[in-house]
């Protein structure tokens, strides 16, 4: 995987050993993004698969299931694929065939994978339409490929939309506390050569207000049967700015985060996360190495929840792999 | 003055020996906030009448007068401030006693700055009632005694009622680029003892979707005649959430910081700042040295409006050392 905490500044290939090195950079965010999330954590479960002792092997895949499971509470994703590889896989081990179960997790987790490019690539193609006479288009958070393999989310549109010719610029939210606008989507579109402008979260409304922000797209990490989605915390902001300037707004998202069994957002497990990520900023000083410094009040303490809820009244449609819908047209899809 | 560059890092006075000197210090934001502004421009221009030379006057004062109007374009303040010791002292000049300018320049500054202080006592004293059932408030930016001698104007009501005993919570938006939630208002309130927590920006609305902010109060930099107030970027955000939550969000200023003359919002100069403010980040580092850090892609550019424009609609009451008032009784007041 692309090792997320040192782009922009370093491309590194991540490679990881075991399930617990998987685990580890899941939720450390070496790896990062509902639909990257996901595929790594298939890949997790069948690490654990393929690492399981030969006495014991039931318990030890629990726990290690468990130990995946704990890392990114929000991300409907995450516990879909490793859900889909362990219920593939050990119906094998049960009958007592650990080879096979092995065999088996390593197709299903290929196969999650596949599916996510085919689902990225498809939800630029139907989403490219309702961007198609916009000239800036705000998005939040980083939902590009580096969050959805191959295309991404909320970026497949866009790059769908410019190869076909269309001229697009991007209005990037740095998305405080991690930046992952600032540092990992200006660094995409940066890579596809896509016009774009960073700006403080705070910057959005008054682009809205004087009318250079014609669309906006975010990803999600769960959205639930109700229409309601949780995203990156400050999506709920953009969503109410952008209905308070009659802005369309746009969830694109692949089918995978979409949890029937969720009634709506208030069901949805928010995680807060260190205040470290509000208190400290890491970036590179002039001399080019990685620097951590304290961007706060020393004494200060700060509360840091990591995503936000945004109703589905504010949501104008999803795009997704089968197409796009409304909120309230959810459970048609299921 | 305090320097506000090296707070809540390093506490020192700043002295400036020139019209010029304070002319940087404005400009650069050593000093900061529409009040502390004012009161520093008066003082520049004080200093530019001391240091006229004897031929020539004239033309030297105006040209300083030039150079201080240039420093910070929004905030109303600085103008006013200026042309009330300009005018004050020009007429002594004109008849030709330097020496009488030069005395009067000085006793209006010294008026000025005694006015700004009443005037920030006061703001604490009428908007505390607003207040007294709150038990969260939020606030953005800083407005508080660094913004506005000595009580500051959206912290002068939770100072006032703090002291009667009320026991209130401050959230604190870090108020990216510049952070001067985080690093001012956070520093302020840890020297009053007032509880607070820093956030990042994109959390408000969450909190307010939780019944967590019982309002929100922030200052002005420069308020029309119809009631629509331009303050730092985010404003407006946090005006429009407040609304949609059904939370009262309050305006606190001073009457200097009202400009009858200006119909509405959209006849304010919004200033744009350096991009360089949101690329780079600046802070202490584990030894306790100042460094400042790229925070975002290299090759990425951003964009830096340093303040929106709040209509009216969003605010329910100005909080002034006159009273508390709505926005379109603000004629009233002139």
């Amino acid at each position: 995987m692309i090792n997320q905490l040192l782009l922009p500044f370093q491309f590194e290939v991540f490679t990881t050993l075991s399930c617990e090195e998987t685990c580890h950079a899941i939720k450390n965010m070496i790896v990062r993004g509902a639909g990257s999330i996901g595929a790594t954590a298939a890949f997790a479960m069948t690490q654990a698969f393929l690492e399981a002792p030969l006495s014991g092997t039931l318990e030890y895949i629990d726990e290690e299931k468990s130990r995946i499971e704990a890392t990114r509470p929000t991300a409907k994703d995450l516990f879909r694929a490793v859900d889909e590889v362990y219920s593939s896989a050990i119906k094998c081990l049960i009958s007592g065939d650990i080879y096979l179960a092995r065999k088996q997790a390593k197709l299903t987790s290929g196969s999650i994978f596949n599916r996510y490019i085919e689902a990225s690539r498809l939800i630029g193609v139907n989403g490219s339409p309702l961007i198609s006479g916009c000239k800036n288009v705000l998005t939040h958070c980083n939902a590009g490929f580096l969050g959805l393999v191959d295309y991404g989310s909320a970026l497949s549109p866009i790059y769908h939309s410019v190869t076909q010719g269309n001229d697009i610029h991007v209005w990037v939210d740095e998305t405080r506390p991690r930046g992952q606008g600032a540092r990992l989507t200006a660094w995409e579109l940066q890579q596809a050569g896509i016009k774009h402008t960073v700006i403080a979260d705070n910057a959005a409304a008054h682009l809205m207000s004087l009318g250079k922000v014609d669309a906006v797209i975010t990803g999600a990490d769960r959205i639930a049967s109700n229409g309601d989605t949780a995203n990156k915390v400050g999506t709920l902001e953009k969503a109410i700015l952008a209905r308070e300037f009659d802005i369309p707004f746009y969830v694109a998202a692949p089918m995978s985060t979409f949890d029937l069994s969720c009634g709506s957002g208030s069901d949805i497990d928010i995680e807060y996360r260190s205040e470290d990520e509000v208190l400290y900023q890491s970036g590179v000083t002039g001399d080019g190495n990685m620097e951590e410094i304290l961007v706060c009040n020393p004494g200060s303490s700060a509360l840091n929840p990591a995503f936000d809820v945004t109703p589905a009244k504010y949501i104008k449609a999803y795009i997704t792999e089968n197409g796009v819908f409304k909120p309230q047209e959810i459970k048609l899809q299921g």
